[in-house]
């Protein structure tokens, strides 16, 4: 990754920043930061050494910027700088955020810690971030902010403009004015531009948008990411069961979101969890997180041992046999996470026609076919001309030749449909690209090689 | 993943378009596609078949909708429903989509045909395409729209307000309005909303903000999209060298590219290439692409090959050695693909701590090593119970138990090493976790497992 101007920019603040440091130049460095955007002050905290970090961080503490610039810091250093805080002062930080932000935070502590900090905060704070715990974790319900503009129909457009300008800094990202009935219920939405573009005396009911897409609280997260996606909206309302607008989600919330699943698929596609924290964690909590998915290879593993186990006759008269295991278990493994990747990604971003899957599954069996063929006949004539000096080098040629062919195919095969499968039946597919496919994958593998070289070479 | 309101509302859509195309009830069809979001008629084409999609897209082509349409449309049946119209047809509908679109959707087709395509367009569509077509691919200017506002500074609010209202609808987003000096040069930006928050008679110059992010036709998109996420804009401008706008990118394209680049990570571990349209591509193309990536682990299998080969003696004492290649293979190389996705993703997402690498690296071996100890002396106890027949079954134990540990440390180290590495040195840390860290992790392993069997059991 080049650098470029931004990042010539901020490594310049860095640069600032860390000097002033150095040499305790308080004011200097508060009036630097200060006028530094959140952004790129977060991005700056990257290059900082822990000690600097918590140092710096105490300015930033008592700056407007400090919600955006917490939003913004790479999450394994939030538990970082809270580090020698102790409760009451966290809680005094978290209660100067939007209730979802502060919920963010208290859950990259401990639960006992978060527990102690939510109780330090004030009855109205703690309620307001009680409100947004009541939602489950990846629910349009955690991730909506309070602050939107609700207008009732009945509004002419310069009654609007002027209760816009009474509260024009109190909504985040105020793009869209939503209408509600007598009832609060929502009945519509505008967008600031067509309050500047319509008469003064128009009705906000005359010009607005009746058909419009929302969510409810409880609508998953990845859903909400998929409509703003797919509609090109900027925020959608989230509706409660009467209708009545309960919040927004904007779009910067929404990019959040898509890189968090795109982590997570990527996570459980490597049998790793799903969780996108698991770096915070401790070595501890990664190995419970990990360790289930290990123990799916592990007993695949000994599967394969009781298979060649009981083909231990013939390889006592070929040992050479043993040696091909790796490259016929490789090929197929490595065949099939393609395969599998390309599929549940492509099953995720629209890219594979999920109504004509019999021609996706066949279009990869015949890539497995083709490129078994090819590195089939690769080893075969490799073991042919290395070998020679066996018994039967042709058959033996043959044999791993056909086994690379039918890993690859049967790879190919398995990881194409296993996804598609489990996608029809309302399951994730990202978690069968995990060891399940690959372990499949591999008995299978050296399997079908011993079967066939009981055929073929052990006879000839 | 359950239907929600939004999804049973567009199944029912679903329905009624299949109905009305069964009766061919033409006028109600057409009436109905015509009030259908193009969003949702994109998500209502993945269920057609592809009967139904080209004599519905016969309905579409001649809707104003048809841009939104075909940008939301997945792309795998972009080159279906063109596939039997001829260049003319194709370059006309093109000629009425923005530039960038149809540059997108003039890249689904074969060379020859997007040839063709570009020269049956009109002399100024075609500089359009060819202005688009001059940056490079996933490249700013490639992605840049060029409708927006640019207001000279020394207006006043009210100017400003009065041509807002002239152009309103020429403007894509139209919520920055962008300011100007006499010589064309950006020089702030403010927000649709100040425009209506400040007094008629304040000059744009005095309410803009000056600080503003841009990036130029050539910044990378990965890099426009860090910076839109980073700042939370809703559009970025873009600069040529003499400061002058060229055009903006929005947060909706921004969010086609962060999908985009999670796409091609993820196929790049996979070693599938890095060009999300695979799955558009013909089997012969696909192999084209894949073939080269599993050379890589082909070769690997042919070194693990010679390996095992040079210990033919070895084998030859104790068959039984081989049946555990898959398990102490399939060990090492899982928990090396957990780490190394952890570690790509993390440095992708900001949750590595990229100064500290040394306690990352740390981590993740402490991890292999548990891991390894406990999948170690699980498989050695197995081992030892079920060939207690052998004749040294407690150094056999030994042995494996062993070697699984040695291959699930060096996979751990390897996988987090390499792709660090790799970032330091501005390569792409994704392409590391392909089947070259794979391969690697193998050949130690099995080469580990087999100088360990030759110093404990062979010679015990």
């Amino acid at each position: 990754m080049p650098l470029d101007s931004q990042q010539v920019r901020a490594s310049i603040t860095l640069s600032a920043i860390r000097r002033l440091y150095r040499r305790n130049a308080r004011i200097t460095l508060y009036k630097l930061i200060e006028k530094t955007h959140p952004a790129k002050m977060a991005w700056v905290f990257r290059y900082l050494s822990r000690h600097e970090r918590r140092d710096i961080f105490k300015y930033i503490q008592r700056m407007d910027g400090i919600g955006d610039f917490l939003d913004e810091l790479d999450h394994a250093l939030i538990p970082e700088i809270f580090e020698d805080m102790d409760a009451s002062e966290i809680s005094d930080i978290l209660s100067s955020l939007p209730a979802e932000t502060a919920v963010e935070l208290l859950e990259s502590f401990t639960d006992n810690i978060a527990d102690d900090i939510r109780n330090k905060m004030d009855a109205k704070d703690r309620d307001e971030v009680d409100e947004v715990l009541k939602y489950e974790d990846d629910s349009a319900g955690r991730l909506m902010s309070h602050e939107f503009m609700a207008f009732n129909e009945s509004l002419s457009v310069k009654e609007a403009i002027s209760q816009f300008q009474d509260m024009g800094n109190a909504a985040e990202m105020p793009f869209y004015i939503y209408t509600i009935d007598s009832k609060q219920r929502m009945v519509g939405v505008l967008s600031l531009r067509q309050l500047l573009l319509h008469p003064p005396e128009t009705l906000l009911k005359d010009i607005m948008e009746r058909d419009f897409v929302f969510v409810s609280p409880e609508t998953d997260q990845e859903e909400v990411a998929q409509l703003v996606t797919e509609y090109n909206y900027l925020a959608l309302p989230v509706l409660n069961s009467g209708n009545v607008i309960e919040g927004i989600i904007t779009v910067d919330d929404v990019i959040d979101v898509i890189r968090e699943e795109a982590t997570e698929d990527m996570l459980k596609m490597a049998g790793a969890g799903e969780d996108e924290d698991i770096l915070l964690k401790s070595t501890l909590e990664s190995v419970k997180t990990r360790f289930p998915w290990l123990l799916a290879s592990w007993l695949g593993g000994v599967c394969a041992l009781w298979i060649i186990g009981s083909y231990e006759t013939m390889l006592q008269q070929t040992v050479l046999l043993a040696a091909f295991i790796p490259v016929i278990m490789g090929m197929g493994g490595n065949v099939g996470t393609q395969t599998s990747t390309i599929i549940v990604r492509g099953i995720a971003t629209g890219h594979v026609n999920i109504v004509e899957i019999s021609s996706v599954i066949m279009k990869e069996v015949s890539i497995g076919v083709i490129m078994g063929v090819i590195y089939g006949l690769l080893l075969g004539l490799l073991t042919y001309v290395q070998y020679s000096q066996i018994g039967a080098p042709l058959m033996l040629a043959l044999t791993v030749g056909l086994s690379v062919l039918f890993s690859m195919f049967i790879a190919c095969l398995v990881a194409s449909f296993i996804p598609i499968f489990l996608y029809k039946l309302d399951f994730d597919p990202a978690i069968s690209t995990g060891p399940f496919v690959t372990t499949a994958i591999d008995i299978i593998g050296v399997l079908g090689y011993f079967i066939i070289a009981q055929n073929l070479f052990s006879t000839s």
